[in-house]
């Protein structure tokens, strides 16, 4: 199959990069997971990717530089994509919709194979570290930083929130309890976990005001 | 070197087990450590367990029936041993005491290298996240549920808190920001961090009582 391309520029292509056909992006995409899935990044090849999507090695090249920065990109744009910046009118109803679209993304079957193998590389390659780290955090913030500030001007939360605190403190207990201790998130629990996130960022943030427990 | 061991039998022994020698489980158990660490639990072989304790494969199948069974139960071991049952005399001081244990064990170089590992495993193999899962529901709710009641006998908590999610609010946050976004962990952080957890789970359990956000 031929790499011939239309003019067409991705947003996230690497400085310099050829015009990119989106069909071609999109074939690659879904090869990436379904080659994540089944092999894990540890044996995941180029090859075997770039025959999945009908495309030669070189529509791969064109767009990402290494195996690193073409899973890290894929996985990553997939996680924004999914993740809402919620805006409902109250903090607790943002946080109960990100929670929401956080477990139905994290009992994916592609990421619940995925994202444990990218960080099982993660601890034994600092390049994968740095990248996943530096994404996620981006993610991450940039969700967060909007439901703050919308809390923030609703008087909500107070202007000096801990932006990075808050999303820990929302995503941390979801992902422990699916991805590590594999228990069950009915409606029931997320509502519980949504009230106590609300409170949990109202209450970090004023230890001072209040006399210690 | 000889299988042959002294008469002491272990607190984990499987039903029916010969009585083992204490020593030659320590360095079985520090053996899967190292293993573990270098080549995680797809490449571990319980014939390089054995020549790094100077043990034989005998000495290993005589305390635990099978590979799965002796990372999950040796971890876990090493987990629990790790995390003290907190008793500050408040709630606050006993999650800030157990965030301080549970960051310490996560950021130790072998658990940050094991625990995502079989976690990745455990994505795969239904038995492995079978045998994790019970381990950790079993450690996390041993801890949690001393703490749970002591708050709850001090009247810090209502009797019908919810032991597993207190430990997702004290465990989920830290795990997320020291194994999935790889974070700094500063002692200031994991004062907001209990602060915001008490609050949690005081919060949590008062959703009818307070009015919506």
């Amino acid at each position: 199959m031929s790499d011939a391309e239309k003019p067409r520029r991705e947003r996230r292509a690497p400085a310099g990069a050829a015009v990119l056909q989106k069909d071609v992006t999109l074939a690659i995409q879904a090869a990436v997971f379904t080659e994540l899935a089944k092999h894990g990044y540890g044996r995941l090849s180029i090859e075997a990717v770039a025959r999945r999507a009908g495309v030669g090695k070189t529509a791969i090249y064109r767009r990402w530089s290494s195996k690193l920065q073409m899973v890290v990109e894929v996985v990553s744009a997939a996680a924004v994509k999914v993740m809402p910046v919620p805006d409902t009118g109250t903090l607790s109803g943002d946080i109960r919709e990100l929670l929401d679209a956080g477990a139905q993304a994290m009992r994916h079957p592609l990421a619940s194979q995925i994202v444990p193998d990218l960080l099982a590389e993660a601890a034994r390659n600092p390049d994968i570290a740095e990248t996943l780290e530096s994404t996620l955090r981006e993610t991450q913030q940039g969700i967060s930083a909007v439901m703050i500030a919308n809390a923030v001007e609703r008087g909500d939360l107070p202007p000096d929130t801990d932006v990075e605190l808050a999303l820990d403190m929302v995503f941390g207990p979801l992902y422990w309890r699916v991805a590590v201790t594999r228990s069950p998130v009915s409606e029931d629990y997320l509502d519980d976990l949504a009230e106590g996130a609300t409170a949990a960022l109202i209450g970090a943030h004023a230890p001072e005001e209040r006399s210690a427990g």
